[in-house]
């Protein structure tokens, strides 16, 4: 139950102990090509190039930004957690001359602060990531395209953290490239990063091919260069996944067979009913964190319906209590990154692990580890949130008011 | 059985359907230092940083080159078939100034030509495949790395198509920097690649760790350039597989089950009793091709165990053969890349499939679709030839010699 990697649906890890078959046996491109019409169904993209790279998340990332950022290119980068300072990173890595505008962690950018920040740099690239785990918000993205389009400002998002547990529209909300991974809401393992691209994109990727194809010599006028990296050169890879099969790298046919799992079952319940999923389970977690007296970290109207941060309380050692959950219940749950490291306790509600029952295992668990650990909790008052969550949800009956309210457990404690 | 990847051993797959744990979960971080023991066992060394990079064998590759190539620096780099021109790519897109030294295909180069090599272009680095697969021919390494030595030239080479087929040894043999991917003799799927980096290797990766850190502030003398990626910076995977357990990407969970498995089950049958089992069917496959009326290609005498090259015949349709075996008997063999495309065809004896019992089927099975192709075959010439080899491997009375042998099928065809 922590930030992710989560539990993999077991209908997940079924489908990678499949036999392999060879490179170019038509069951594998056929796998291939079904696998890249499943993901345009997942990012909500018409996009002809949606396909994997061979790595994790953190190698969609590099592919994307390889493979269109050139050295000297100005790349806009709004950074509101740690995954924001990683898109930074991987953009000065590619020669990139990058551009950061910051937002205190728990908080997120307005549109008109991002189209400020390119009115003033004049990015080639926005890159901005959608759901920033370390935070557990989500920047809106919906009015960025707009904006990118009308200063003609390539529109790059990472959706690692965010995709199929909060709305996410590709094709409606503008996005020129698009990269994630499977070990949040996606229900798998990590290894292989889903990612679209759009003719926009696309242009501007094989644009740096040809000059490679020797096309330099042609007396064109050069104005691209070679992307840096073979693994990661999207014009290879797009030959590759292509109806020219063009060989490249052997494709991790066991990780094919995941991701092309995770988006099929995604598909067969629905995009927009994983994202309710996550919405209700999610929000009966938070409900139930409240319950027990625990403070929520950040801008709630901003926060991913898969992970909810929570103020460790003052007195309580963190590590302990994720400890304890850890070795006597069998339950991890997370803490942060950078300023929020040991200040905050991130709790996940994603993927197959975005159910009632692992809620209310884990609300019960946590209450009594906190009791444990000398907080003066109310007994039941977690699960007792969560279901009154549900039962609003469900428009049923809402059970009888809490008789008492759980005092905040930073006043309670008695160490 | 094709030049790889094969069939997964069915123990490797059923270790990859294990459920995930966290990504600092005590087990996991266990799983991850038992992995890098095994490992050390498979390469034949004591280098601490025995490692996975998570992507496939390509990705061994690059993150080998861009760690340890500074742009400017001199790479030497011995091509005999396709994956040294691999080798050569990675290197230029890496900034170096590649020398290349080309032996015709179907042959390797001599110590003193590498050595030649050397004393010409004076590179930092020496980056040659030990097998390379579209030419089934194994590069000599065991003199190179006193060469490289005496030169101060630091020693990397790719072994995904050899290792556990054919005799390696990383340490006796001097390497500095070696790199693996398991969809061949170590029976698992492509996706994960081993690798390990002599403590020379190391030092010159974290060298240039530490500019990134802020050290050129300090008034050091700078002499190293910071790695130009972030996904394949080893300085930051050593941090991550070491005992500082610095977050770098989310290691690939399934793909780790998989290579420590592979592994595991090559610890437990011996290195070198996998390597005689290679030897053994690869030299039935090749006596059985040989029945069956075959030429051979290239340098028998440097031919990797694993992998066997045949002449196409004249007047048989190269692909028509691969097709009707892979449809009707579900058995799929390979042909090969640029001058040997279409030339020959190439037929595996690795990892799970380096067994009797698939030997002696694709022999039977390639007589009956060469008999249909028209060509004269002579009736179990090749599943006789294979039985012959496998009684003098035993020791035991050899079956009576083949009463007809099979004529040159290029000269016996009826179409």
């Amino acid at each position: 139950m922590g930030p992710g990697p989560i539990n993999a649906d077991p209908r997940v890890l079924r489908a990678m102990s499949a036999q392999l078959v060879g490179q170019y046996d038509p069951a594998m491109t056929a796998y291939m090509t079904e696998t890249m019409g499943l993901y345009r169904q997942v990012f909500k993209t018409q996009n002809e190039q949606t396909l994997l790279i061979d790595g994790t998340s953190r190698a969609g990332i590099e592919a994307a930004m390889v493979s269109m950022i050139e050295p000297g290119d100005r790349v806009l980068v709004p950074v509101f957690g740690r995954f924001g300072h990683l898109l930074r990173e991987i953009a000065e890595r590619c020669g990139a001359e990058v551009h950061v505008i910051e937002a205190e962690w728990g908080t997120v950018f307005t549109p008109e602060q991002i189209e400020a920040a390119i009115i003033q740099t004049q990015p080639k690239i926005l890159a901005v990531v959608h759901g920033d785990t370390s935070t557990t918000m989500a920047q809106p993205l919906d009015e960025l395209g707009a904006i990118c389009r009308a200063h003609d400002v390539i529109f790059y998002t990472d959706v690692t953290a965010s995709l199929a547990g909060n709305t996410f529209e590709a094709d409606a909300w503008g996005l020129d490239a698009v990269t994630a991974g499977l070990q949040k809401c996606l229900a798998g393992p990590s290894g292989s990063a889903p990612a679209t691209f759009s003719a926009k994109a696309v242009d501007l990727v094989n644009s740096r091919k040809s000059i490679e194809a020797g096309i330099r010599s042609e007396g064109d006028e050069v104005t691209a260069t070679p992307i840096r990296s073979n693994y990661f050169d999207l014009a290879m890879i797009f030959d590759y996944w292509g109806v020219k099969r063009l060989n490249h790298h052997t494709e991790a046919t066991t990780m094919l067979y995941g991701s092309r799992e995770c988006a099929r079952l995604l598909v067969e319940e629905g995009i927009d009913e994983a994202v309710e999923r996550h919405r209700m389970h999610g929000g009966a977690m938070l409900e139930g964190l409240r319950g027990l007296g625990l403070t929520i970290f950040g801008d709630e109207s901003h926060k991913m319906n898969n992970v909810t941060a929570v103020f460790i309380p003052d007195g309580v050692s963190g590590d302990a209590v994720r400890g304890e959950l850890l070795d006597d219940f069998g339950i991890e749950i997370g803490t942060s990154f950078g300023p929020l490291h040991g200040k905050v306790w991130r709790i996940g509600t994603m993927g197959y692990n975005a159910r009632k029952d692992t809620v209310l295992t884990t609300l019960s668990a946590l209450e009594q580890v906190l009791r444990r650990a000398g907080a003066n909790v109310v007994g039941g008052s977690g699960v007792r949130a969560a279901y009154d969550f549900y039962a609003s949800e469900s428009g049923g009956p809402v059970a009888a008011a809490t008789p008492e309210v759980a005092p905040a457990l930073a006043e309670s404690l008695a160490l």
